[in-house]
């Protein structure tokens, strides 16, 4: 068994604790916070503490808390040459104060407090100093998933980069859609099953295999149509951003 | 039963043939395609012809041809007064000669060949002159899915502009993620669970009550470094056009 410290009380470290609570390749022997009342209600579960100075030996104690107090938490830690992650997607390594072994363990997916997460839909995106931290890390992450990932630091702010386009901006156009179809007294559910096409799509062909659209086929009436409907200078904007990209991605293909 | 005749041998045709091939409520009394080839095969279980003078009787004459030619096929009709629908997003009603009685059953999915389709998930969008042929194009529907919506065509024209933000334009943004993350080595999979995710999320909450991201937040130093990554011109136009959208829908709830 993994002996696991968690640090933290918010969103991650809430459904870290109730991953790890069900999981029997990991001991949980201590839960820090720094407010007691945040965590209090699984004091009959686990032993808790807020007190740095309070805290057990482990084999990994895991900081999840805000991006800006990774460090402070980190060299506040009362020990030394132990080995110490925090999962931020935003975050160094190096943020971990040098005094203990640094690693990270990162889940790529958006929490909120109730909703519920299926730890084995979630890729867990790994990062060590040296081997044998990352087998050690490697074995708490597929206790809990079989997306497991190893990506260093660098490819890390990339995936930050690449799941802003992916899943932000992705994100604002359904909300453009969405108004854009309830002006028009639309119902915006009529384009769910349209929508969840194209992301089972991409499971088998790559996205850029499937762009369909007037930008695709170079139809250039409807896309001055399109134009002339939308109202809003910043969504014009975005049309004509996105229509330029598509035509000089696939230009020559179909024109 | 509703007595069909379908026109055309494209793509939707054939998905409208094995749907009406295997519904109870649907008698399918003849399919029409200008070359018998294309639909040769089917000669088994339907009569087939490619002579408009040998059209039979029947409730509804199906029209799944393409846009350019729905008036060319409609006008060629050897018979008047009879319901003569077209399943097309981008076609007014009026495309369909006024000899006969007009009507449109747009199927809002995106149809390929060889990938099968789940008629009960695929809205379908009806418009007719009158009420009574209302009724009959609704019969049909419903015997193909619960999904039906009655839509004019001005609101066609919106859906369709709808339907470019939130699947072209989104598969165009899922292109330019996986082309950021190959450029670092990160498999493009590990954004799946998010991306269905935010897919999931749209069936019970809006999309604009959940946005996240650095524009949302304000967070002016990852965007700095996010443009800064972006090498592609056309791309940061992307990446800015969509971020002042998402500040000026959002601005001042987060900041």
């Amino acid at each position: 068994m993994l002996k696991i410290v968690l640090l933290g009380g918010g969103n991650v470290a809430h459904h870290l604790f109730a991953q790890f609570s069900k999981n029997s390749e990991i001991e949980l022997v201590q839960w820090y916070n720094r407010s007691i009342s945040a965590i209090q209600k699984f004091e009959s579960t686990t032993l808790l503490t807020n007190q740095l100075a309070d805290l057990k030996p482990a084999d990994i104690y895991i900081i999840a808390v805000s991006d800006s107090v990774i460090r402070e938490v980190s060299s506040s830690l009362p020990f030394k040459d132990r080995l110490v992650v925090h999962t931020s997607g935003n975050s160094d390594i190096q943020v971990i104060d040098s005094k203990n072994r640094a690693g990270v363990l990162y889940p790529l997916q958006s929490f909120r407090k109730e909703k519920k997460i299926h730890w084995n839909d979630v890729p867990l995106l790994l990062e060590a100093e040296n081997e044998k931290d990352l087998q050690l890390i490697q074995r708490l992450a597929k206790s809990m998933t079989d997306k497991v990932y190893r990506i260093n630091s660098k490819q890390r702010s990339r995936i930050h980069l690449t799941a802003v386009f992916v899943n932000n901006f992705v994100n604002h156009l359904y909300s453009i859609g969405a108004e854009l179809s309830e002006q028009a007294q639309i119902p915006f559910e009529i384009f769910i099953p349209l929508i969840k096409q194209t992301t089972r799509s991409l499971e088998n062909s790559p996205a850029k295999t499937t762009q369909t659209g007037p930008a695709v086929r170079g139809d250039n009436s409807t896309i001055e149509s399109h134009l002339d409907q939308l109202k809003d200078p910043l969504y014009k904007d975005i049309y004509k951003s996105i229509t330029r990209s598509i035509i000089k991605t696939h230009g020559g293909e179909k024109l």
